[in-house]
């Protein structure tokens, strides 16, 4: 039974998205995928150009999907009548959290994975995905008026904001730190979204430029 | 002539230590060191048992090093009378970022390096020296008295302020947003710690246990 183009590209995609998730982007292997999925070797090349273009298409993947549980946190937190900034911040984060929990190795070579590696039609798509994200928590700054930040503000504290998390979460700290490590990360998390946004409420629209 | 034993191992060490730096872990092999060294492979064994108690042996330097920097930052801003709080972190956070600009992957791969990798004798030791670099930034905010903090307080926020600065840095975020990443970057940096100061300063000694 021949399979149909579509059918062997999704289960290329999970395979190398699997393969990625075990031992990141050194595991990506023509080979592997090929032997997996049991189809020749050219036609991941016939699917996905190169290696590279198969990695960015599990990327995409794993953007989409990010951003689709930050929305679905979003629409949660609005059913739940959760309004107050922090307590979205750290809805927010704890979808993040959970996030690089289930999908550790492929999210770090994703953030590995070089835009200037993308070709320019794909790159602004690739750079557009990643700016959602960012928007989500540009919006939750947005939407705090007693906070009166404008747009441009906004933006750069929701990048400062993600990457104070992101470092939390990834560099290993809290798990050198004594007692159990999701609650120490957790903790700091918490401790950082209350100390930034203390320090937002009183120097509200201050930019340093 | 034959060389003598520390000799060889500081060779050994220069060459994994750029090794690591141009490729990460994955770059450290022990043939193309014993290559480099003009060695047997079996001498590197012998002088570190095996290839993570060498990437361990150059995590210490580099280690060591960075604490130096951090030091003699604190010492500079002593003789130049910088002793406001903000002043001093920022001092910190560009040491930080300079030197993780001039070891990118080598850094890269302490980070990667888990502690559960070392053997229970050395790991104390290795950990030891992660909080001596934290030491510094608790120190900062000790010798503040207007943020009332006590110690436990200042060791949690020190945890935070380092690893949201090195999230700012190794996120990449900033290199996709538009001009100059390195100027963005500082900025980010820069408005992080102006931020969670004045929270830190509006909320003295409030833990969020």
């Amino acid at each position: 039974m021949a399979l149909d183009k579509d059918e062997v590209s999704s289960r290329v995609l999970d395979i190398a998205e699997d393969l990625l998730n075990e031992g990141g982007a050194i595991n990506l292997k023509a080979r592997t995928i090929a032997e997996k999925a049991g189809i020749a070797v050219g036609s991941i090349y016939n699917l996905y150009g190169d290696l590279d273009g198969l990695h960015l298409a599990v990327n995409f993947r794993l953007l989409d999907r990010l951003s689709r549980a930050g929305m679905e946190t979003m629409t949660q937190m609005q059913s739940s009548r959760v309004l107050d900034t922090k307590g979205r911040l750290l809805a927010l984060a704890r979808t993040y959290l959970e996030y690089v929990a289930a999908h550790p190795h492929s999210w770090a070579a994703l953030l590995a994975f070089s835009p200037a590696r993308i070709d320019a039609a794909r790159r602004e798509d690739y750079i557009g995905r990643l700016d959602g994200l960012f928007g989500i928590i540009t919006k939750v700054l947005m939407d705090d008026k007693k906070l009166a930040l404008d747009e441009e503000e906004c933006v750069l504290n929701a990048r400062i904001l993600w990457s104070s998390v992101h470092g939390i979460v990834t560099s290993g700290v809290s798990s050198r730190a004594s007692g159990n490590p999701e609650v120490e990360t957790w903790r700091q998390v918490d401790h950082l979204v209350t100390v930034y946004l203390a320090g937002l409420e009183r120097h509200p629209g201050r930019l340093t430029h």
